[in-house]
């Protein structure tokens, strides 16, 4: 057997082909993942039970036994109900006064009733149905934030489900290794929608470094071969890609969204809490520069913020107001400039880490016969 | 010869041993560098003409031949004399009663002679001077930022100097190759120091990826021999570190930093523009508390910031104001806890980097006998 630096013990132990967990909120992408050797990973915070339960399901009939993931982001300090009406009584009039003015200028119509995000009200019960559904089904791992409660841990592993754990910081890590964590995502600056402050290479080694045995993924920033041999000899045994997949055929993106996504740079991504109200890394837009512009108000916290915004952000999108469409995106999106399949994507990072290493013996004129003397 | 991934074509043809660039504002600290077997160079930029000459003559006294190099920063737009009163009459009295307030809560002493830092005013007039001072010099290397002028770089190279430049974006990096340049820095958001936006991990494949022959150094987070691999990995041939010298036993510093820099974790830096008008990453510390609080006023740019703040933050080192004491410093001050000497950092970086690519091997059960089938 060959020295493959990318047959490592999680994946072995996983019986997947390529140390590549992939992240997307689309379950053509997802499933494309899985079938190319990968780890699939279905972003499902912001679907209903419903979409939860039809995704996972067609999932499985795609890639049959192979195995694949689902993220929920289990905030705490939710409303404990749906109640819309409660939450809407607690947003300040200078708020709702700045989103009737985008509304006006960038000449937004009202979103119709499929178009309203917000009819989704992020809660206790709303999390709760969720997680109904992800263990009653036969999904192979939960992904989860570090606030996820220890029984929704222990319930997911009592399924036979793997559970992953993303972290920002060594704090972070220590709080998510107190409990019975399989797998954790080492996840830097650099990466899209939610993340910390620290980048992604001073990172990655801290938490291999605090997690003991259990295994690190790296994420944030990952988007060639060469990131995939980087993040190895960091002592990661995978990678955890989400951009990556945005742009590919199989993930469904509105036309616009994906020519913006094609031609940003890395440097065309911005940090801002106005979509939702946590940190959320996304492509530049008039969305992020209007909420950072002086005067703006400061986004609310969640779910506040969700419900201030949801039915405009709704409307933007079913209206193609172009100025304002934007999508959650890492600074790896600089990396990718055309459509490609899943596959090509996969079989290409892979390809590059293994003659990226043969390249580094190369540029050392190391001959085989040398190397073993 | 067995395979040794650290001797790239770059560190071959300086004839060093260590693929170690070590950035220190101090003279000790830059001639343990190159003696330790890296390639120290000089952070000059608010040196006096006189004390360059001083620094780059006692090096020399102490690593003989091996190479070593310096630093200088030439912003654009400075004015063209060393003109402080000028200056003063532009700063703005909102700006000069923060900073009074400040002097007044924290009980700050006025500084005496030598303990203000901003008799030393930025101008053309004053980097010419000290560009003067190291042409003039057998120093080996230049070391420059974007803005750099073609004359200066090509004047550098007619006295046998490397230019070495350092950018933060693709950008940035093709206009330093449309000049002589030697040797590419990536240089990532994750750097002390002055600092873009896009992660190290994010950045460097992407300057390798437009840097064609010119090598490329990984900047930014670098305090592990598992970061020395992964910058190999992705394609660059070296390392340029610059916090991971702030706390060794050579490096002059003040004990209360000192105990700063020991305690900080990644999370405890943050960017500001508060000490001389351009994003600075520095531990934090009431100082940059107190910038970023509501109502404070914005800093100023360069040159008028560094006038504005220079008396206050001499006189904050000299008389030991312990909470606003700060100091430059990346991310990676997470990783150095102890006092070590520069020899021990060195070796121990260079040592983890080679046994991190045997232990990768062994992880994936690959015995020297398999790995040449």
């Amino acid at each position: 057997m060959p020295f493959d630096p990318l047959q490592t013990r999680l994946i072995r132990r996983l019986g997947i082909a390529n140390p590549v967990f992939g992240f997307a909120h689309d379950a053509a992408a997802v499933a494309a993942i899985t079938n190319a050797g990968g780890f699939g990973v279905l972003g499902a915070t912001r679907h209903t039970p419903e979409e939860i339960e039809r995704d996972l399901a067609w999932i499985r009939t795609q890639v049959g036994k192979k195995p694949f993931g689902v993220n929920l982001v289990l905030p705490t300090g939710m409303p404990e109900t749906d109640n819309r009406a409660a939450i809407e009584a607690q947003l300040p009039e200078a708020h709702r006064a700045f989103v009737r003015g985008l509304q006006e200028k960038y000449a937004v119509p009202a979103a119709s009733q499929a178009g309203m995000r917000s009819r989704f009200v992020r809660s206790e019960e709303s999390a709760q149905a969720q997680l109904e559904v992800v263990m009653r089904s036969d999904v192979n791992m939960l992904a989860c934030g570090i606030g996820s409660p220890l029984e929704v841990i222990e319930r997911a592993k009592a399924t036979g489900k793997l559970v992953l754990a993303l972290v920002g910081s060594p704090k972070h890590a220590r709080n998510a290794l107190s409990k019975p964590i399989d797998i954790l995502v080492a996840q830097g600056y650099d990466a899209g929608a939610h993340t910390g402050s620290i980048g992604t290479f001073s990172l990655v080694p801290q938490i291999v470094d605090v997690a003991g045995d259990v295994p690190v993924l790296a994420a944030g920033g990952v988007a060639t071969g060469r990131h995939l041999l980087a993040a190895l000899a960091m002592g990661a045994q995978g990678v955890w890609m989400g951009t990556a997949w945005l742009t590919t055929a199989e993930h469904h993106m509105h036309p616009v969204v994906r020519d913006k996504l094609l031609a940003a740079r890395s440097e065309d991504t911005v940090i801002s809490r106005a979509d939702s109200g946590k940190t959320l890394r996304q492509i530049r837009s008039a969305w992020s520069d209007e909420w950072a512009a002086p005067g703006a108000p400061s986004p609310l916290k969640m779910p506040l913020q969700d419900i201030l915004v949801g039915d405009l952000l709704g409307a933007i999108d079913e209206h193609e107001v172009q100025a304002l469409m934007h999508h959650p995106a890492g600074q790896s999106i600089g990396y990718f400039n055309e459509v490609r399949t899943v596959a090509d994507v996969m079989d290409g990072i892979v390809a590059e880490a293994r003659t990226r290493l043969e390249r580094l013996a190369d540029e050392n004129e190391v001959t085989t016969a040398t190397a073993t003397s």
